[in-house]
């Protein structure tokens, strides 16, 4: 039996005790885990040596080993975030519905685990207690499939949190790690039905396609953000100059930073010089449409690719449109369904932005850096999903969970 | 362009309208297309005379052609069936939840319809109005694809449709039939997305797990069950009886109905006999453990495989275990977590039952049949749901929904 196979079913076989296991029990548990890290901090920094080590030797760049890198503070607040996720209200158990039948029968809709969930991710070790914490939290089993760049680092993490769990009521077997750093183990992971309930891919988007593309058990979705800003003609210029400049240099690498600025024809002859120099202060690149770079003559021309690319990086695609029509068009045909942003003083215009822009989440008037767990308050984030099946947008701990229905009767049969 | 990707891009066109039309206008559109197909029945009729024509040419059974066939009450009740559905509550637009923000940011959960939905089914045309009623109620484009022994039958009836929502506020491309008979065309849904949201599959165990197996598109597994019910010692005789012979014997046929029971040994050693008279005059072969051939000389021996196997017939296994462990530990081995059911007067037995068997539907005293959108008081049923992921159980309207997030600002960026 492969090591993917014997570890899921070591997993499932946790799903049971998992599902029962009260609130507090698993509070406990995430907490002697946080204690437990930053008792072992010293012998979790050793294996990130090693992971360091190797990363150097085989030429990873400083930046990608920043990333990697562990140290006493960065340990302590992990540890910080396990008794975050202790302090969030539980899902599991809620009753989302009762039915009262006209036969008598009594159906109550309660929310339950998944069961066992893989997780499959790229470097920062910080993901594996991150998500860790988040499923066993949601009584959830977790298959976790790191990157190899940082092994040693997560094989160590989980050895620590499995002498913490086995002296509290979760069940150590329910946090597996996956050591083989082949790529088969992912594809295996990604037909494991009946052993796995769901996978979600967390990192770059090839490793997301991979999963999307080749997975059998259910997937969640996340990431891709080619989002977008739309200033009309009756913007406040101000308003407009603090959230286009927030969507795409506060934090460029991530996904919901604006990738293309969509601007009213009126509102650019007027201001896009001032905004354009805006974004040269924040040394951010300019791609234009002809229009754009008529106005602004330092900017580059943007192709049809540059509209379609996530730069993540600090680069900004501008495009100069008749109105909301055209900016909603351009939406549809380039945007990722991620987040999407209306600067308005128009209230029809913003309501029909709102309603008729398919995406996660739609603005008005507010930076799209908001999609996010965090902001949205629900104190917690396993991803951002970017599909329409079982959750849109930031992921909380709800996210984690499935129902089951619950059925009470007196010996009713169907007529 | 194929078939599949030229219709699947009409439908995808309509989405912005859909998404933005009254509940009144769909409810419009639904009593519109009820109408026609009553006045078109003639032509319809035709058209299935083709389909059964070819089929008796193709030797196909006579209980196939009879669900094949359709005739003026049949139709009148596919009709009836789209003007219940314009009945229904509307889920679109519903606010699920709204979220205020410290930093005065609004945000709003809402109910949107989920874009796309492929239906990949079998033989009855019936599926083809109730598939699209569902979707076009829920603001949904659908890409139908239906088998080939139905073809012309199908054909004719999205014709008639089309020609109804002509007059309507519903765009008429919003709904799809996929002509092309080939197994191709299946494959090529299953590889759509971008241009298809989800894919739900309804037909045999061979259909679903060619669609779970071979779809990148997201897809709600619907169908297969191997329901269980465990009588305890404590059951009432004459409710044990009845619930038993109702989950078997009912309507072996749909995946709600009963494969395997499960019997207390002291509760066997009293009841089993009249138990098993009872299965026998309703016709219901029993394949039993050895315990069971022991007091049911006429049992045949039940093998493994047979605790594995959907009957979705008038047969039923038969065990005799030494308790509620024993049962549970059965069902989790040979279930397929839709429905299962506990007969006891023991409080403690049921509670621990209902939390511990993981399914879709868990039953105290009540037959499992019962499993099913009308019964639950839904009102309609797109399927029933076997996974755990986006909806589990019998499937409403609201299943065939997402969200989306709108979010209100006064100028918010992030810090």
């Amino acid at each position: 039996m492969s090591e993917v196979v014997r570890k899921a079913k070591l997993a499932k076989e946790t799903t049971g005790v998992l599902a029962s296991l009260t609130t507090s029990q698993k509070n406990e548990a995430l907490l002697v885990m946080a204690e437990a890290l930053r008792t072992e901090a010293p012998s979790i920094i050793a294996a990130n040596a090693e992971d360091l080590e190797r990363g150097r030797r085989n030429g990873t760049s400083e930046s990608l080993l920043d990333r990697l890198a562990l140290d006493p503070g960065r340990i302590d607040s992990i540890a910080e975030g396990l008794q975050q996720i202790a302090e969030l209200p539980d899902p599991v158990g809620d009753r989302l519905e009762t039915i009262e039948r006209p036969n008598g029968l009594t159906i109550d809709k309660l929310r339950v685990p998944l069961g066992v969930i893989g997780i499959i991710y790229e470097a920062r070790p910080n993901v594996t207690v991150d998500a860790a914490g988040l499923c066993l939290k949601t009584g959830n089993a977790v298959v976790l499939r790191g990157g190899s760049s940082a092994l040693s680092s997560n094989r160590r993490i989980v050895e620590v949190l499995h002498i913490a769990l086995a002296g509290t009521a979760l069940p150590p077997h329910a946090l597996q790690l996956i050591e083989d750093a082949d790529r088969a183990s992912v594809d295996e992971m990604l037909k494991l039905n009946g052993l796995l309930d769901v996978i979600i891919p967390r990192g770059g988007s090839s490793l997301i396609q991979n999963v999307v593309l080749n997975a059998t058990v259910p997937v969640i979705e996340t990431g891709a953000g080619i989002c977008h800003t739309y200033i009309d003609e009756s913007a406040l210029p101000e308003m407009a100059l603090s959230i286009s400049l927030n969507a795409k240099a506060q934090r460029p690498s991530v996904c919901n930073s604006m990738e293309t600025l969509l601007i009213h024809r009126d509102y650019a002859k007027v201001h896009l010089p001032a905004l354009a120099e805006a974004f040269r202060d924040a040394n951010v690149e300019l791609r234009g449409c002809p229009e754009t770079v008529a106005l602004v003559p330092w900017a580059l021309p943007a192709t049809l690719e540059d509209y379609a690319t996530e730069y993540n990086d600090y680069i900004l695609n501008l495009k100069i449109v008749s109105g909301l029509d055209e900016a909603m068009l351009h939406i549809a045909q380039f945007g990722t369904s991620h987040s999407e942003c209306i600067v308005t003083e128009n209230k029809n215009y913003a309501a029909r932005f709102l309603q008729e822009v398919d995406a996660a989440a739609v603005y008005h008037n507010a930076s799209t850096r908001f999609t996010d767990g965090f902001e949205f308050g629900f104190g917690a984030e396993i991803g951002i999903s970017t599909q329409k099946l079982h959750a849109r947008g930031p992921m909380g701990l709800p996210a984690l969970t499935s129902t089951k229905y619950k059925i009470y009767g007196t010996g009713q049969v169907r007529g």
